[in-house]
């Protein structure tokens, strides 16, 4: 399975944000080829600003498996990480973490930082389905502004 | 109520933590000198590394006033934040964090960004009761090695 298949699974994840208008950010975290656990943004729903997609899907992974540890998985996610979210992640182990559409604003890479907020043992790919991913966002907050 | 008093709870909190095994860290959300939540280090209780002292305090604030920021409230913890919970700190857009102990090796201060991860409007105290925390710490690791 590619990654651009299990991108396609957190951006439904993202989707289903959009509908009960939440920014829409989805995530996913795979094993073996098997999704472990799925979250979406809910920060409105849940009244808790750091209900992020990541944050869900790490929590409900970490409960799939008994283990607080996730360094044979990756963590699919629509949009780049907060600073918040790669913390998270950085403490997770997590063995790699791939994006699709940058966010320099609200993004980890606002802190401008050269040391990386992940584990050094994490690999990182990004831009995938950057296009679709970014978009959902862009509409969401046109819908927004009207 | 002084600084001292509110980071004497967090003490307390910090001290359940040591209690059950967990490193202890510990953290209180006040506002109008009344406690809103309190917090303690349960990574390994819930086998989550997303269950730090803050995260539990803020989440259990966030409920207890029905609101997803906490404009006027502040935070104690005895242990400088990570990167995670600096991150979540930031988008409380808390009023104010203090804290007890100094960590350059977990803290957020281990990415040596020149940019605050914390929200601008945030107001920042460090070293309140600095030996008391610091040496909770210190007693834990020097137990969990022998």
């Amino acid at each position: 399975m590619t990654d651009e298949y299990f991108m396609q699974l957190a951006l439904k994840e993202a989707m289903r944000a959009f509908e009960e208008d939440e920014i829409p950010i989805g995530a996913v975290v795979v094993q073996n080829n098997k999704v472990l656990a799925r979250g979406y943004n809910m920060t409105e729903k849940l009244n808790d600003t750091t209900a992020h997609a990541e944050i869900i899907a790490l929590t409900s992974a970490f409960n799939n498996i008994g283990a607080k540890y996730l360094p044979d998985a990756t963590l699919y996610v629509t949009v780049e990480p907060c600073v918040m979210c790669s913390g998270a992640l950085y403490w997770s182990k997590i063995s790699r973490v791939v994006w699709g559409a940058s966010d320099p604003k609200n993004g980890f890479s606002r802190l401008q930082s050269s040391i990386s907020p992940f584990h050094p043992k994490t690999a990182i790919t990004t831009g995938v389905l950057e296009t679709e991913c970014a978009a959902l966002m862009k509409e969401f907050f046109i819908l927004k502004r009207k």
